[in-house]
């Protein structure tokens, strides 16, 4: 039993560190009583597509701009990724409107271009178990956003989660986004309480993303406020100009106007929970100041 | 495809019939803008601890009484129910606090004793495919309340339903109460997206057991938070006046404080999430009159 | 852990008793080395069928026809058996070809008339949870034939058997025939590490049902050797004698010729594998010297 | 619908190519019907463990030496493998006694040394879905021993297997070593009826691995026999000098008198299965008279 319990997470558990774990984004603050929204297509397809839908976004104060470069995709006869050109189209953009990027890195061979580009690497569910991998991006000094592997307990993520801390990288954001079980009626079974029981056993932030979590779309604002009210420390939401021409999701992402329909739904719920969210308005003048002089 | 449509639910589905269900119990409405809380010990289990438990639940307005008189226990070997009085005793303290009992039949041959002590008859994850017992809950005139199987997909549960409905009992009420998955950290997989899902394919009631859907005390305030917000029209609690001496499903069941701390934040989710939930106050001293008159 | 162990099954284990169960149905044994084969439609749907059937499951010395007269459904609208004629019909069929019944009971209020026409009575994995049904099974003296539900661990499904030998009767026989899992390119996921494991964890017989354990003909001859080669002690196997108009199961039923062609390289694993079955000529020249006598 | 099939593996199809792939090592030939077993311990250790190991192997006529230079472990406090001290000994010991190297590539970076090293390239069961990787190992000219990931579907690993064979790379070899289920009362669940599924829709040479497909050591030797009964091409088995003194997965390590007992049976079972074994007696000889002279 000492043995058993020597292998498990230290670093990652709130016996090594009581109060929530803050992780600093320019000027966004990830975690504790933070609530951060991220969101935006599946993958990086176009430049006005990237535009309309960072443009949108940033209407509704969203400041984290996620998308993917490279994807992993179940069959190689699918769309795989823009690659690098992506990366810079999505950074382009992303500066464009105040945003920061947030993209997923396959595999270490890409680090250095996924690190030029974005403020936050994400690591996918299928590579949760890749060891190697993280325990390179425990030598890195930009977050790492940790999805939870679909096949994974609580303690596998914890531990994959030790294996970057371990290497001196404290800035990890866990993320819930589904689990594989046998009911195919959605694409994946969101585990809500996961939420709270992550929080309890460990400091870092938790994140929820439950347009892969469940895979529709017309699943996403009830999930995603029912996220927020177990505790989360944010979401990620997949969003779409244009889900029936999407390239790779189109079925889990929401139309924009289901976007602009949750975000009334998803402050007032936020505020009931006890997180701050960045304010709409006050941002919106803000970067159109900024926007002006620049 | 035709053949296969023929085969699936069709009393149970929104095509049959698009408005929200409204099921009767006394003065109480289940379904559409109606909030129901039912709550109780797992099992029945003597006088004290009921009248402890619902005295507390009629202080917050609760009107449902929850208790198991037949428990289906994995070992036979595990207490199995005060049976029949049990049943007695329940309706005994339910009838003081003017609450209306709701209790789970394991098998037809009781159906007459379960059927004359409770106001709302329980069918159990482990009998939601007990065909037999099904079809012959289709031919009374009290509410039934079906839990989804650990094992059962969405499809399935609503055919469960539907040979109640078939049977020409309409008043189904369906509980989602966790799957069985991979991940045993937790009892069971709390399956949020199911309420949502369920809501948009059926007219029928959902709602939503975090006692059983989780098997962990401290996570049932954060999972009841968000069954409410992904929409369902009640929750169903485990809650013991002790619960470290309860005869089954201790580590599930809400400490007394546990349950007051978690009925404020509960009043306030059910509010935003547009639902109506009885008064405290108003109920209260309604009931504390008739229990002066009577 | 003392707790813990105080409620798992005692009886079933081979601590309680080590040497095999050994379980006598007429002239037959079953357990131990005895290789037991039962075998028929998933449901009796006429007497042309039966026939059919039994006649040719008699030419390969099959002594046990199985058989649903009341059948679990899904589905409400899909045939739910039928019934008491069925059972009347399966009894006379297999008294015809010296075969013994092994059908499956659904509910208590059946028993009196599955008992009457039965020799062993199935317990549905559907049932394996029906803690009442097994109670009142351990008050009977014909052999048990207990599913293993699809959603059961090995410790459930032993403890279920524990309800029915705690009642007196020690005649159960195991059947594994499947879990539910996350992959549904198989109806149920075949355990077939279950059968080796349950067999050192217990004395009673364990055979397998590769028809429901895969859901897909083309699966069963395989499967079937597997179990076999794996220490089962028997099998369970539908076969029909015109499998497109089955009507429940057609696609898990063997064709005639499929059976026929198994049967070889079934004798020849059955004997590799250390296991007695009953040669086929033999049983044929007894029945037909019988069949001329009676 | 056509949309969908234009997504699905192609060339890993039977209809693709109807006849079996043979792969060539050496002097050994995999698929159809040769038997391939490779064994060794989960891990590379140290000299004496690898030469113990392997020369009790050479007694039998195995050909190929499994081992783990990296080792993906849940937790970053387990060993993590020799690394290339590890690929180095193995490739010594496996010269001296005319074995193959088979061996596990963690990350596309240790390609070349792997390469440098190993006959037969493994990607496990968490890297079946790093697409990257698979990607590369399409480019290269060694066979890859393709392990079925815990959480896959048959199509997600046909799939995978897609990523190699479209890159050019046709010697895939398939491995089903377990899925992760609910039943935690094995390590994982070994899926019997995947072996004749797959070699029915891919012309792929498919092996077994028992020892993590239960992670239970008892288990190994039955459900080894009913994966050549199911009609596996080969079996990859744990065993280990010293079990309890394994560094990692000794639990499923089979104790080399386990091990020796198993090669009888399994060697009865192969033949009875119609594939071809090695001869054991002129394998040794002829290894001797190599020995000898070198």
């Amino acid at each position: 039993m000492a043995e058993l319990h020597k292998h498990t997470y230290q670093l990652a558990s709130r016996a090594h560190q009581q109060e929530d774990t803050l992780i600093a984004v320019g000027d966004q603050l990830i975690g504790g009583d933070h609530f951060t929204l991220i969101a935006g297509p599946c993958a990086v397809e176009h430049e006005k597509q990237m535009h309309q839908i960072a443009s949108m976004l940033h209407l509704h104060g969203v400041r984290f701009l996620r998308g993917g470069a490279y994807k992993p995709r179940t069959s190689p006869y699918r769309f795989q990724g823009m690659g690098l050109d992506g990366l810079k189209l999505m950074r382009d953009v992303a500066n464009t409107y105040q945003m920061y990027v947030v993209t997923e890195l396959m595999d270490f061979s890409l680090l250095d271009e996924v690190y030029a580009h974005a403020d936050i690497i994400q690591v996918g569910a299928r590579n949760m178990k890749n060891y190697h991998l993280l325990k390179q991006l425990g030598g890195i000094d930009k977050p790492v956003l940790l999805k939870r592997g679909m096949d994974a307990t609580i303690e596998e993520w914890l531990l994959a989660a030790e294996y970057i801390l371990l290497g001196g990288n404290e800035k990890v954001i866990l993320c819930e986004r589904g689990i594989r079980t046998f009911d195919t009626s959605v694409r994946n079974t969101f585990d809500i309480a996961a939420i709270p029981l992550v929080k309890s056993l460990s400091h870092l932030p938790v994140i929820a993303d439950p347009s892969q979590g469940t895979g529709n779309r017309n699943l996403v604002t009830a999930t995603s406020l029912a996220a927020v009210a177990a505790g989360a420390n944010g979401l990620m939401i997949e969003v779409h100009n244009d889900p029936e021409m999407a390239l790779s999701d189109g079925p889990q992402s929401l139309y924009p106007e289901q976007f602009n329909a949750m975000m009334g739904q998803l402050r007032a719920q936020v505020k009931l929970s006890g997180k701050i969210i960045p304010d709409r308005q006050k941002l919106r003048n803000a970067s159109q100041e900024k926007l002006t002089i620049s």
